[in-house]
């Protein structure tokens, strides 16, 4: 979905004939409704979805990180997210070319995939279809991940863990009174974790003994010897539920899982395969974070494609997502590990002391709440992130993180705005230019040598096409009394284009917008990547360090 | 719309073949986004329609209604509003019976309406409708006006103005700073007002001397002496302006008028044949009320003939379209006559110390705030209307009046909502139970009370189907704390319908919402009408007034 709306090229191809009616991934965190929003999705996505707003058995806000815009998980089964983007296909087979120079050449098609398609006669059709690049993205069934990773030959590392899980939805027949929170439920029989679904409907998470599950000849687990009816006995027997959750229209759909904590190796080959989502990381459900890793991993990789694939940058920038997402994945499992080893412990109790109290459980939560809502994830430097030059220049901002929502007005109308939506995944690379105050002179003479210097020959707005920069101007003043024309017309492309940091006419929406980023008086220059991640701040007479950032990649 | 919304069988008959593709109505005030709101149709009105939030060539905020929920006025052409409801036919002929037995019959088909179409290949069809009720809606064209009040028998009140004025929509090229804010250029050689709308176009309404439009042989407006360019000629040599707005684009649309101030004698004939909108009143269109006051006529109708058709009321109620409506389009053509003549009148200067100063225009306009935003409509006492019983037990609620914008979470899964989206037109009365706090021993007594008076036989929630019901408990509690489960069953016929005065998760929404509406501490039972409208104001053991109200005019 995210190439297409870029305009790239895309042949999708899955194992399965329909979209997922039920069941599967559905808990979307703050982060990855930003970038639905970003991709002008947001609204759809909260109007659809469950929103969960309250968290653990006593009652707490369920989302930790103060700067989300949306402050809530929604839930929402994985086939009406999969409807917000794109019908499927089946495949097997990949052969990647081994010549250095075609590998090398962005306008050549190395990548060889076969297809296999079973025709509704009994026949199978092959396609063979020749690409730029392969993105794997699969993970649901092992064998496809093992294909996956095998065609790649890209080796998992770490291990399974030793916890089994049992997760199931329903329309519950209770009369417990935080059945629509997300509730913890740790007891000293087990835990298990309910989340309030759309449709009425709840997931329940259970923990399962080895031996429920494990064939007691082999000592494995085999998922045969497992039902809904048996993981709802599990329940209410072995945990000592505070509720009556019994179905009341069946199990709308169930599975069981053991939780293995690994990462591959490598996620691309040659920055001609790469690998995205469960193919490349594997972690417990209990954090709700693998749909949105996996999303965020293609957020991440598509307007990179999309540069590469137009030819206004290397392929090298590409090496880019491996070091930005490798890193991430490797913190969701260090996390997940802490979380889910607190999950499987019992509960402190008079006779045992040393189990796990609430206040553990929520303080893990707080502290890994920017984490956990993808609000705090954090890309180091590189050839697209710049966070050295200036590092303390705007001091609510940070080179590498996401820009942090915030309402402001148009100067020309007054019309509220949140400073996101100027950052829409367009592919474009967005510049703030935060002014100051024009009523100080020494604002004025900065914001005329900064049009100067980027008016010259060697400016990047001069060297790439135009069509990749948007500009934002964002100022200090009372929007009864500012006069949009004081800001030059090179920095308002149209009159929307000047925000003010002021409330709006009710005085209810925005206002301490640069105190909130921490802009200082003296104004910053701030650019943002098509992802929407800051890759640089600078002060207002820095603009030579733009031109050298985008001179390190972009083609002229 | 309205009607099919209530599931009411209706035929739409229209002398244009085609939507409105640009000009004619386009201002749509905060009650009617308020309206659309309560159809469902808010979030797109706003998507599309062009937001103005500033107002007059003296920075203010537009809308000076304190309680608006949506503090801007909208704009957005006709075309695109019709857009959101039907498509069009057309009409002549409408044949009323005489027989007063059939005409009081609700079963009966009395009216008889000859359509005739023009079929592409030139012949006409006619086709005879059988009707319960007609309502004639347009105003457009004064031959059809006079055409649908003739054909009802209805004489026409007050008087034309000698005020004219031309109106054109475009595109305009200007660097004036204020040309996305609504302006009124008041000079001394005439008046304008800019509007500015979708599609970066203007709106400019232009006050024409006679002489420009008279023929001067018989002294009576003639139409075809005007043209855009002359209007355009107008504004720039008469009226000294502070701008530079030729069109870009050339003229997307115009008009030009002579304002009439007038009121239908009567606005239905036997409670079978009835008038809205410009069919029934004409007024200028500065203070752009007369799309909002059409939408409002229909509004009021369309519950009230859902329910006489479906059996559950008798014809009477129908009268009171008239005594609310009539008597606001009364107030309406009192605040056209003011404020069309300050228009009309030359600014204040040294030379004329008696003109109107700019400070009289918004003295005006805020006076008036609550009355042109849609806001401040009142109606009387009537069958429908019972405001005497406890006029002073909620202060900030008025009977008669819209219930007022208020964010309140949801007590089972703390989701913030607002008030008004509780109150959709779904033909339904609301009863809003204001309980009060629990931990009051007095008000859980009392509440038990309600339930077993609302249990008894002669409650209306027993007379009546209960369909025609919905509750909504609003009690005052903390979302950490409070069990909805408290709140007796009758009360919560979901998990949903119990709300708590209190903020959302963030801390941002909601909160004070008893002090914001003036509910005291023994609680209130507040009845609204299906359009929104408050009908009656009781204390938590004043339902016996409750079945009295609606034993008043509901069929059981």
């Amino acid at each position: 979905m995210l190439l297409s709306l870029a305009g790239v090229n895309v042949h999708v191809v899955d194992k399965r004939e329909t979209k997922v009616a039920t069941g599967q991934a559905d808990g979307i965190t703050p982060r990855t409704t930003e970038v639905f929003q970003n991709y002008g999705l947001g609204d759809r996505l909260l109007r659809e979805g469950c929103r969960v707003h309250m968290a653990l058995s006593r009652r707490a806000p369920g989302i930790t990180a103060p700067s989300a815009r949306y402050p809530i998980d929604l839930a929402l089964h994985q086939g009406a997210i999969e409807s917000i983007s794109l019908d499927s296909l089946r495949t097997r087979g990949v052969e990647l070319s081994n010549d250095a120079a075609e590998l090398a050449d962005p306008t050549a098609y190395p990548v060889e995939v076969t297809l296999e398609r079973l025709i509704p006669n009994g026949t199978i059709h092959h396609e063979v279809v020749h690409a730029k690049s392969v993105l794997g993205v699969d993970g649901k069934w092992p064998e496809i991940r093992l294909w996956v990773r095998n065609a790649f030959d890209i080796a998992m590392e770490g291990e399974q863990t030793e916890f089994i899980r049992g997760v199931l939805d329903m329309v519950p027949d209770t009369d417990f009174p935080d059945i629509r929170n997300k509730n913890l439920i740790h007891s000293n029989n087990g835990s298990c974790l309910l989340v309030p679904r759309e449709a009425e409907r709840i997931r329940i998470y259970i923990q399962i003994a080895d031996a429920d599950v494990c064939d007691p000849k082999t000592g494995r687990v085999d998922k045969d010897r497992m039902s809904p009816e048996q993981l709802l006995e599990v329940r209410s027997t072995e945990v000592s539920l505070p509720l009556f959750a019994n179905p009341t229209n069946g199990i709308n759909w169930w599975t069981s899982y053991i939780i293995g904590q690994r990462i591959a190796a490598k996620y691309s080959a040659n920055n001609r395969l790469f690998i995205a989502g469960d193919a490349c990381h594997t972690h417990s459900p209990k954090a709700g974070q693998g749909m949105n890793a996996s999303m965020n991993d293609s957020h991440n990789l598509a307007w990179k494609f999309a540069y590469v694939l137009r030819g206004w940058a290397p392929m090298s920038i590409l090496s880019t997502y491996e070091s930005e997402r490798r890193k991430y994945a490797q913190d969701l499992i260090a996390f997940d590990k802490i979380y889910a080893t607190l999950f499987s412990r019992k509960p402190v109790t008079k006779e045992n002391l040393k189990g796990v109290s609430h206040e553990q459980f929520l303080k893990t939560y707080q502290t890994f709440g920017g984490f956990t809502s993808g609000i705090g994830v954090h890309d180091d430097q590189s050839v697209l992130i710049n966070g050295n030059t200036y590092p303390t220049l705007v001091c609510n901002m940070v080179v590498g993180e996401r820009v942090a929502p915030q309402d402001l007005v148009c100067a020309a109308d007054s019309t509220p705005y949140n400073l996101q939506d100027f950052l829409p995944s367009d592919f474009r690379f967005k510049l703030l230019v935060f002014t100051g105050d024009f009523n100080e002179p020494i604002q004025t003479q900065k914001i005329q040598a900064l049009v100067k210097s980027l008016e010259q020959p060697e400016s990047f707005l001069n060297k790439c096409p135009r069509e990749r920069f948007d500009i934002t101007t964002i100022s200090r003043g009372n929007k009864l009394e500012f006069d949009y024309r004081k800001v030059p017309q090179l920095l308002r492309p149209h009159w929307s284009k000047v925000l003010l940091d002021d409330t709006d006419v009710s005085g209810t929406i925005g206002g301490k917008g640069y105190a909130y980023y921490g802009i200082p008086d003296e104004g910053a220059f701030v650019v943002v990547r098509p992802d929407g991640y800051i890759v640089m701040i600078i002060p207002l007479d820095g603009s030579g360090e733009i031109n050298k950032y985008f001179a390190g990649f972009m083609n002229v």
